[in-house]
């Protein structure tokens, strides 16, 4: 069994992190599968979706992990075009993942317990951000 | 066919590199998949689990880039609630792989020749430690 | 349905970033599958593959900051063996992905706009790289 949707994000941009571990539990509840994957794809090159703790000081310190080593207010050749402003951000979503793949087990995901599924959005401005989702299983 | 199972892990933790191959590849001959795709899930937010070559001047050398450009000993946001003093665990973890997924053909991973799966745990004290395999094909 | 292959690149090595986008699309285009998943994974310790934007700037930013963060030229302990002297490229590896799977929907990639397949390879001198193309769905 294949499900495939997607979930638009308003996430504000800059350097967000948005909690989608309810939306995904909601969409492996939906689709009624019982044991496979749900596989959790960003469709942005400017961020990531990662697996971790989301807990205030945890997010504080990423940010400032990256604001030390990937500052945002540098001069990035990616600038030179004068198109847009987000070298940072495409170098940090090297450095992230583009997808996770959560096994799925008595129709539950096998998170451990301090483990959510996290957006972290780095683009310079608001813009409507997208996930796909899709399980596949039985 | 899907078929999904769950290995515990003693690594001790502090900057543990533990080689799991030999776990992955009997889980997958014990499973009878001849094609197809296994899920290799870390349940933990203080770690990881890569594919990487195993020596150990390597696991020196990724212990190294760590300690200098995210630091075991400095004073994180996460540790202002005085309930955990793991910071540098939770954000190198971003930078890391919390699941692989490696192909399987012809009954075998499709690993390249020095690749191993491993984990990486680098909470600060010992713990018991998760990983969920789940191979799904025919 | 599943359908297993490999392409091989000469990438030149050092730091080669190859836009494979095409190679994958035909996969999924031979291969049939309508909607399910493509898992695409690298072979090999020295590099990766990532989901990013295939532009100069970003490339080459994206080379400044592992350079910067993790040189090539620095004595890593990888080296004291004498075999051979990447030590920077196991390191940079790990923070990069091995395989990244993309979810397929209507015979298609579900790639966002700006999304490109891109093999980094950053061994010290070339040699044919592997990456296995694996498809899962119906």
């Amino acid at each position: 069994m294949i499900h495939t949707g997607r979930v638009k994000l308003d996430t504000g941009g800059r350097f967000a992190v948005v909690n989608i571990t309810d939306q995904v539990r909601e969409f492996v509840s939906k689709s009624g599968i019982n044991e496979g994957v749900i596989n959790i794809f960003y469709q942005h090159t400017t961020g990531g979706v990662i697996i971790g703790e989301h807990e205030a000081g945890i997010i504080a310190d990423l940010q400032d992990m990256f604001e030390e080593l990937i500052p945002s207010k540098k001069e990035y050749k990616h600038h030179v075009r004068d198109v847009d402003f987000n070298g940072h951000a495409h170098v940090r979503s090297a450095l992230l993942t583009i997808s996770v793949t959560v096994p799925i087990l008595d129709s539950k995901l096998t998170l451990g317990t301090y483990q959510e599924v996290l957006v972290i959005d780095m683009q310079t401005e608001r813009a409507p951000r997208y996930v796909v989702l899709q399980v596949q299983g039985v």
